[in-house]
């Protein structure tokens, strides 16, 4: 007896791991981090009516979700200033960028993307067989030029920007994005991951017609919202763009009660705004901490701080171990130079309390060691 | 400006929709349906205490789940006798079948199912390019010899077999199960759907080794658990097999409180035995009501009762429409000869009231028409 025949493809990717996740830290420490703070999940939680519609359909769980999403890409629709038919559901961004590498990328295909730029967009494209090419981040920024001139050169059909960027939180101007947009080449389509929009300052996201069919946007109920756990992203963009995701998409994979509490959190644009100021203010504290400390806080439209530890990433790799040993847990970019930094998400004053405690003792067993 | 450049496998999809939920026939109704008896759905819902889980998990909900399904897992691997390194969790059966197909088939690759099996697996054969073999169902039950010999003739990747089967409710037994796995020609998987298993006498789970390279069976909290909408299926087999999934799937794609809801789902065998008992009391009753207008019910190792109609698929089309319009969802099979039937899930006494009253009216219709 022989095993199953894989495709080509599946014999020759890895086990791949985007990202090891804070429980299976938890589990190899042996105990609970004190402050999760390293992947940039909402500490301050979704709307209490977010939580309430959630409870609610609990009780309903025995019923498969609609699987049009109709009454949430309705509120949506209207919240974009589309249609419903402008607009996918999905498992969270990560989901949906899996199914738009699916319909546009076969093997040897080209994308672009910044090399440190998100791991599961890459994780999609290798995993279609698609042909990564990166460019540099320059001054901490994605580099929009580089982009379209390496789309250019190698005939790519998507392009990936994250905008605001994570990991550094930079971000450029809705009319810097939008000018891109004239320049990307014939055939190629801008993947534009606006997961942190909502954090950022007034005219970062660009005003683009919805029937442009340059660009797709991916929006998240994970961040601003805080239901990283419900698994509830969106893309917005031109109707037939849209109308081939229903080609391929698990039509009946989302979560009811995810569905139920995304309507419901959308609907509570107080409690964003609530949000809003909270990640704020814990920014600049994050921020006032780290210069306490010597360190500096790069800007950022997201809802956590880069800071630059001014080493190199050997420090900072030693940094993010030394920080979780003291019960903080954080991530890093994974390239240089944006690799001498550590990136740390907005928490609760008690979360940073922790924090400060730990830094500088994580600074002084580092520099000691 | 053009648009996307999609793959040559997209372009040749059509938008395709495995089934139309009832919410969308609601809408086209415009008003509700007074029994929801379609979607095999369990309408005696999920154990209280997997309701708790989740109403609990609400309030956690801004946290990613735990990416390797770590505690789920576990439990699920005492039940099996396995380890947890036996097992994939996934969105749904569904979403996992979708998962296995892209593993295991590239354009033009053969695999075999009976026709009027799952809808949903063909979508995702088709959606990876497979060429579909179908071999017709023998007595309203699914042909395992004859979906061996169309496996062998064809020498296809995967043959899908559903035991118990959706959609005439017929099943076979463990032992012919066995049996069946010592024909499958070599380099061929058995995807054996057990989604209704906890339905189904004693001894219609085989007895297979977890190590044996030959199959991979695939189970859910959808039906006798009652969390449909939580989307949490699972499946298990070889570590070699398992392992490939991590190549591919949506590492942070589970929602939390389905996770957690689950693990409690599990937990609570008392209540799952409640399921089964108020299961086999309702297939008794839409059993009766059937005969009593002249139908007859088949035998079922399910959660649905299917009723064969006594003609042909015009006429049961005509049933489910008539019953749609007096308020009672149900479906059926699409392939004659078994398109001749409908299917009714099983319900509370409340809901069977409704068919009860529902039945005969739309009998005199559509024999009226």
């Amino acid at each position: 007896m022989t095993g199953p025949r894989y495709t080509k493809l599946a014999q020759s990717l890895p086990a791949n791991v985007p990202f090891v996740g804070p429980e299976v830290q938890e589990r190899d420490m042996g105990k609970p981090f004190r402050a999760r703070l390293g992947a940039n999940e909402s500490v301050f939680g979704p709307s209490p009516k977010a939580i309430e519609a959630m409870e609610q359909a609990s009780h309903d769980i025995w019923k498969y979700a609609d699987s049009t999403n109709f009454a949430l890409k309705n509120a949506l629709a209207e919240q974009i200033g589309g249609t419903p038919d402008n607009i996918v559901l999905g498992s969270g961004i990560d989901g949906l960028l899996g199914e738009l590498v699916r319909l546009l990328i076969e093997p040897g295909d080209a994308v672009v993307t910044s090399d440190g730029a998100y791991p599961t967009f890459n994780y999609h494209v290798v995993g279609f067989g698609g042909a990564l090419h990166k460019v540099p981040f320059k001054n901490d920024h994605e580099d929009i030029d580089a982009l379209l001139d390496k789309a250019a050169e190698v005939d790519a059909k998507l392009i990936y920007l994250a905008n605001p960027d994570n990991p550094m939180g930079s971000w450029h101007t809705g009319d810097v994005i939008k000018a891109a947009l004239d320049r990307i080449p014939d055939g190629a389509l801008l993947c534009l991951d606006e997961a942190y929009i909502e954090f950022a300052p007034e005219g970062t996201a660009p005003d683009v017609a919805l029937d442009d069919p340059r660009v797709i946007r991916f929006r998240t109920f994970s961040k601003a919202y805080g239901m990283a756990g419900a698994r509830v992203g969106y893309g917005f963009g031109h109707v037939d763009l849209i109308k081939n995701f229903d080609k391929i998409r698990n039509h009946f994979g989302m979560n009811r009660a995810a569905q139920d509490g995304a309507l419901a959190a959308l609907q509570d644009q107080e409690w964003l705004a609530h949000v809003q100021s909270e990640v704020a203010r814990s920014k600049n504290r994050i921020a006032a901490i780290a210069q306490a400390n010597g360190l500096s806080a790069l800007p950022s439209a997201t809802n956590f701080v880069t800071i630059d530890c001014g080493s190199d990433g050997a420090f900072a790799v030693a940094m993010v171990k030394a920080l979780g040993e003291l019960g903080v847990f954080v991530r890093m970019p994974f390239q240089a130079p944006q690799n001498r930094c550590i990136r740390i998400s907005a928490g609760t004053d008690a979360d940073l309390d922790v924090l400060e405690e730990a830094l500088p003792k994580a600074l002084a067993k580092v520099r000691g060691a």
